[in-house]
């Protein structure tokens, strides 16, 4: 065997995934995790892999290849310094480390200003897909020095997922903690899309009063379309499948409604509050999380809040309704997503690359879509684009949309069926056209009891207003 | 003169007229400000007031009775810091410092830490009511050591603004940074407020096609009941008020729909998600005055993304269904604002006191309201609620006005009117008392990509379901 060119930190089941996924281009791969056994028995499920295990990690630094190309696939926070720590004594100028976790991005940013006033490239890697997209191809969002992301390249390149036009699902984010910021604008856009569907579904069961078996089909159909993509597909499995544990129920009954998180919808959320940019769709569906685990409460509260005494009618295309509804306000949620990254791109003087991250979302992630091409088109006609809302074939997808949106909120709300994304949706694009808000009042308020001043619509300047002298 | 019981650092508007206001209460007060020339002025301003002047740290902290009682009003961050690193090495063991600024509670919470150390006993107050307030009587939300607390109740409470029963709008609210995270959700709150006054405004104004002069009589109306509040009853003021430049026009109609802000609603929308709690109302409003401030895009978009084409028909009492649905949603607001209170002071140990938060803000405060003593009159019938929902005053409030809620959202949504903050609300009530929500079908997907694990609803433990396996 080789030496290894690349070597892999952490043998959990991404750890494992990503190193076999590198075994499989043809690369010797080392391998080391901070439980031997861990390292061992990777070793012993794949024997006839060129797999390097180390049981130190000087043993494993010294096996690599130079300039040595690490990957560390360990836990975010304390764990991935933990590692730095260890190996920073070991490694050379010039060489690249790269953290494959869900990392907090200012906490990519600071690792790799630190590193780098020791030589060492960091580059912080959004990879997405999960344990099935390490092992076959995930989506890979790498940022640090672009000097170490082309040392990378090529192998970042065969590793990860590839469209159907045979392009690689990779491309340089930008400096410092780009990549990792860029992954977790996509997984807060996961969140909104996922919470669009279960409104979905919720509008279709309980005021459409489909089936499970019905809503399957109406998704696999779905998915033939306009919306074709992995959730919308994987929803469509999902609801076809019946209990493992031996009743006939779909399985989805069966489950608790209570939906967990591991924060990076959170962060994205967070992030977007920072940067002065409205996220609304994000947020809600966090929120609808949250909500979703007080499932006690929630049934208390069932027993004593009265529920809608409207009549409400839908008329019979009512699932057509809500597909449209769900591409509309999907358009609104990326739509956000993308101005969100333009402001963060400003903000931390990233240069990002809007149509080709919308790229490299196109295969291996949890958000691939086709839908994914008309964002990179858009930004291929105009990367200055400040909003997608201005682009000619999302300004249509409004045009032809935005009345089924409006029915179908209107349906909700009036029968009592929470939609927040939904409705944040809507409340976005209203907004986001409208020449004239009433924020007019809210300023003059803010001048009248803590003399923050306003602008005028006729005239340029600052003013304030003598709201307490005498008339 | 006597020596000064309290000393002012900050000579700006705000620690003017808060060190005029213990003053008036009979105290001989110390002022000091970096520039000296804003002391002198403030002592020139007033000549015949119990006001001594220092122009030197030293100075003023030696001139102050002891133990020292000093209050700190200057801009939050690096300049509160600047001050307390000059305080420091002059002042002695049980010394009592007051940052009254709008300082970000985790600051506080670090503060008090450090200074304690030092044997300093540290405050951080909230200090709510504008430049008014300050002079005459302000909200107070003091957080820190409980004998520190007690040793400037005294002065607290005489500055303080009183309720109609007399009693003073300040109590101790917990330890360290317990006040200042109190002032923020306090902040938060007016934020929501605002924006569903301004959402109302917009329902009148661009659907119930009102002018600004029946719009004010509308308001002053509602400020005779149930809504009876300060921005309720400044927002009727504002609307009758004309141009100061000459035209006869209403100022609102003059002032541009750019709202700012001073990031305290942002923190509070930061700190809900931090904590996993819904606080969608508000982070909502935060969320409208960033909107607000694209004015060029708005107007751009304004001509290129199309208007509803639905027909609205709005009844007779349009005006009173949206007062209902006002109400209403500002008991969302609050509810959520409660919760928080309540994730927070459990997270970070404080033991608030939520009943007796809502009475200090019934005056002084710019969120007062009647409204304030039907929050505490539920925490006195139960101190461990957990929503305000589930207290029968407010849950009878969902019942009477949840369906005029529901009609002024559909109609807002089918013309094409943003009511970001109705809808938000809306969507929190139909989520908080859904015994049911589509959560499984998220975790579901959620186990199905990430192998995130469920639970079940006919049964306890945690499953994963075999989704790869062939069926």
């Amino acid at each position: 065997m080789n030496k290894p060119t690349v070597g892999v930190i952490g043998m959990a089941v991404m750890g494992k995934n990503l190193a076999l996924n590198i075994e499989s281009r043809g690369y010797t791969v080392a391998i080391y995790n901070r439980t031997g056994s861990k390292t061992q028995q990777v070793v012993e499920d794949h024997p006839d892999k060129k797999l390097v295990p180390s049981f130190s990690v000087e043993d494993f630094v010294d096996s690599l290849e130079k300039p040595r190309r690490i990957v560390m696939m360990v836990k975010a926070g304390k764990p991935t310094d933990a590692v730095i720590d260890e190996l920073l004594p070991l490694l050379d100028q010039g060489d690249v480390l790269i953290d494959g976790g869900n990392t907090f991005f200012e906490d990519t940013i600071a690792r790799n200003e630190r590193l780098d006033k020791s030589g060492i490239n960091f580059i912080g890697m959004g990879v997405s897909g999960g344990e099935l997209g390490a092992l076959k191809g995930p989506s890979l969002m790498p940022g640090g020095q672009k000097e170490a992301y082309d040392l990378v390249e090529p192998v970042l390149q065969q590793i990860a997922a590839k469209t159907d036009d045979d392009q690689p699902c990779v491309t340089y984010i930008g400096p410092n903690g780009a990549g990792h910021y860029v992954k977790m604008v996509h997984n807060g856009i996961e969140y909104g899309d996922m919470q669009l569907i279960a409104e979905s579904y919720s509008l279709m069961k309980d005021l459409g009063h489909l089936s499970t078996d019905q809503i399957a089909v109406t998704f696999k159909d779905w998915n033939q379309g306009e919306l074709s993509s992995y959730l919308i597909e994987i929803t469509a499995d999902i609801l076809t499948r019946k209990d493992d544990l031996g009743s006939n129920q779909p399985i989805v009954d069966l489950i608790l409604d209570a939906a967990g998180n591991k924060g990076t919808g959170k962060w994205s959320s967070q992030s977007a509050l920072e940067l002065g940019v409205p996220q609304s769709l994000i947020t809600e569906a966090v929120y609808a999380r949250y909500i979703s685990t007080f499932k006690d409460e929630r049934v208390k509260a069932s027993e004593r809040l009265p529920q809608s005494q409207l009549n409400v009618q839908i008329p019979a295309d009512f699932t057509e309704k809500v597909r449209e509804a769900l591409y509309f306000s999907k358009v609104m949620s990326y739509a956000q997503g993308f101005a969100q990254l333009k402001a963060a791109s400003q903000h931390y003087d990233w240069n990002l690359q809007y149509g080709e991250i919308a790229n490299i979302w196109r295969e291996g992630c949890i958000i691939r879509a086709q839908f994914l091409q008309k964002i990179t088109a858009a930004y291929q006609k105009n990367a200055d684009l400040n909003n997608l809302l201005l682009d000619d074939y999302f300004k249509e997808i409004c045009a032809k949309y935005q009345d089924a949106t409006r029915q179908v909120v209107a349906w909700a709300v009036q029968s009592g069926i929470p939609v927040p994304a939904f409705s944040a949706a809507l409340a976005y694009y209203d907004s986001y056209r409208s020449a004239v808000l009433p924020a007019n009042l809210i300023q003059a308020q803010r001048d009248y009891f803590g003399a923050h001043t306003y602008q005028r619509v006729d005239r340029s300047g600052i003013y304030h207003y003598p709201w307490y002298e005498e008339q």
